[in-house]
């Protein structure tokens, strides 16, 4: 069966990669593109857009109402992708949204409307399958070796550290180990700071250099042994396998998912 | 509760690790040691043995019949192994044994014995907790990302390759994989074997260098990203937390565990 | 002072990054480019080429007459490469020529020429300066550390194995070591070709798989300790300092010069 | 030939290793060790001794004296060393020190009485070459890439961080580098520390981990590249292929050389 997808937000990096993977893939169907700058027009005629005769509408009621698809795919912002979701919703068509940015109340809201309509919907902070992996599979082995370091390396235009997967692994793992102060107890550093962040005893160190991209090593120490959890992410094409899997799933859900990892074991 | 264990092989290189974790831990006592070479003397009168006044048998029936033990840790060989096996299920002592080379008729003869005893009987091929781990998530990951090789580095004294853990966790990858050519259809190799061995698609490599120990590395490959599991052993006290969780889990099982992976989740 | 440089291939994946390069660089300056297909008009007029102010010349002889460049940059092919060297030593213009396949003829005739010049030329089969330096520290290590495996990851595309670096360094490391057969004298293969390539005794490990982009591992084992050396490369960005340096070093050059690890010290 | 070697510390950890390296080597031969505990008996008598036919001697003097030594292998502490090592001069036997502490008036004077003595002298602070070539891998390559981090892993019984090979690695390459902040200029720390220590710009990091033995790595990164090199040690037999070296070395030197690093080219 052909699944009729709209994508919101077909201009930014990742919309062009959902618009190239849908064009790829046999059993998706692009049917519209909802743009805020762009209306009436085909894709091709609009600058920034991939050459398609594929139709591009700037209001999304519209748009769903004359284009009748199955799934919406939203890559915009927080606050569009919130309005998106609620309208997809209301017009009986499953979203898979990108953002993050949903407080709890949000969540409990779309969870009754989306039980409500009786089909489903998939908000996912998170499309890199490998990341997701690395963070369940991390949270499984710190049940059994319970000593963890985490190194993620960046390029050196990053303005933030650490990385946002490493303080979300960082806080997985402390949902399965007790709190542990690591290293020897009277370790003294001799160059300020070379132990590096501290999260619940656990530590946790950012190397920011030219000619890396986006890579994350858990270590987890035992007796006479160490486990490596690594992930290493090139460049956005590394999104899209989740985005797929996340239209495949929304097709099969009925209710709210929030976080692809529900979907992986 | 104090568990009071019995030991078989206690001079061996796992035994001797075994003696000493036993030792170590709050909650276990050594009762005794069973041993084909000394018999009715103290472990601390025997060569290569710990300095321990504990007893050593030699007849595996009289040792559980006088000390009356929780458990038996076995770390002997394929043939002894078995046999004490059963004769410890037959004294309703809780066998947890370190040897391979059970047949299915073995395993289905052990595993009404125990069930018949209503008594918890554990037989582990690997106490590796960290390569169990591997194993497990590697099989986890496969079903999300296909592509898969593997390298494996050991000592340059080791003779086979690949080693039994890479084999073993190539088998388990194609249980949830289809069988899979990798690679360009048309590579060729410029130097005869560069790509290594093949199983169901996958490659596997072997490095032998002085340095080395023990060390596997899974690699899955998807559109831009790469996920890599690795394992690094040391020494035999890495042996030991499975031993341990072994001895643990026996007592509070009933029927026949095979390997050590059903208690990793 | 400012070096006048002209690009030949401005078109071609190497040559773009150098036109962007030299227009980054502040001692720099681009004169003209040198393409077979335009002619007589500006680069910005020229499909596929940078949007410059920058004349497009399709007689290289033409174009160093009117120009009266420094350097010529040359990133086309072997055949045109070689008749743009010897052309350009006539004009007097110092060349850069990033290709391969001159014979030892070839070399002999050019060097003479660049010498009866008085100038200088480079022939630069390699701009990598991280592979440079690799193969460099290799051969160096070798000469400590006499046992030595190479394993090079590449995507799923590549079609050769092993890389033309990781052979390379195989032979650069040969130079260095007496040949040696590595590994246990009766060491099996269970599963075949697990050992990967022999070169010498040394063994090479080809990876393949998509989310990888070109990797190269240099691992010297010796009594309890190993080295690795590794190099990672993500794209042809990576080959711009290698051209920045030898436009900067033929300046200061007189004779040919063959391969850029001559300037690696 | 055949080097006549004496050996001072035989009872320490690298003591007991460089006597079995030396009655491995065919072209070498232990005439005597120098203990301060005992004297007068055979190494074989001695508790905590090879079971070897050598005799020990208290009086370092009255050994050379009665034996005649070519090398004295001095494996003791700062102090003594640096005693033993005017002692061995005195003597006209050649010494091979790794202790450390040596001021530079303490090199002056002991340069000034080898080149009297016309006989070779070599103070090693550090007999593994491994690390000795990553040093020197290193700075050779901060010349090329200046963008560094250090990462150094180590067994969570270490005290110090970070490593001292860590330190000594930083400011090599501080001696081929200007002084450079890496990061972006405005990179914010959202956990304390995470960006490690800093020396000079340069960023390190210490993991400890059960596990772990003794691991440094240094990464440079450039424009779509890194290059990273590793050394892993496994236990203190990584020491002996360096004191090898040194014994055959200061055999062809004449005159004090300082560290094994000047062997290595």
């Amino acid at each position: 069966m052909m699944i009729k997808i709209i994508v919101a937000g077909p201009r930014g990096n990742m919309g062009k990669e959902a618009v190239s993977m849908i064009e790829r893939e046999a059993d998706f169907e692009l049917s519209a593109v909802v743009d805020r700058k762009y209306d009436g027009i085909m894709m091709k005629e609009a600058e920034g857009m991939a050459s398609l005769q594929v139709p591009v509408y700037k209001d999304i009621d519209k748009c769903m109402k004359e284009v009748n698809p199955d799934v919406l795919v939203d890559l915009t912002n927080p606050e569009t992708g919130k309005m998106h979701l609620r309208k997809a919703l209301e017009h009986g068509v499953r979203p898979v949204v990108g953002t993050t940015g949903f407080t709890d109340d949000d969540i409990r809201g779309l969870t009754s409307l989306a039980e409500e309509k009786q089909i489903g919907a998939i908000i996912a902070p998170n499309f890199a399958i490998g990341a997701i992996l690395l963070m369940k599979l991390s949270k499984m082995a710190a049940k059994h070796m319970d000593d963890v370091e985490i190194i993620e390396q960046h390029h050196d235009k990053k303005l933030d550290a650490p990385s946002g997967t490493a303080m979300k692994t960082a806080q997985l793992i402390s949902e399965v180990r007790d709190e542990k102060k690591q290293g020897h107890p009277q370790e003294e550093e001799a160059w300020a700071h070379a132990r590096g962040a501290e999260y619940e005893g656990m530590r946790i160190h950012s190397v920011r250099l030219p000619g890396k991209v986006a890579h994350q090593e858990v270590i987890f120490g035992g007796e006479g042994q160490t486990l490596t959890l690594r992930h290493d992410s090139l460049n956005r094409t590394s999104f899209m396998p989740g985005v797929k899997m996340a239209v495949e799933k929304v097709m099969k859900t009925t209710g709210l998912v929030y976080g692809l990892d529900q979907y992986i074991d």
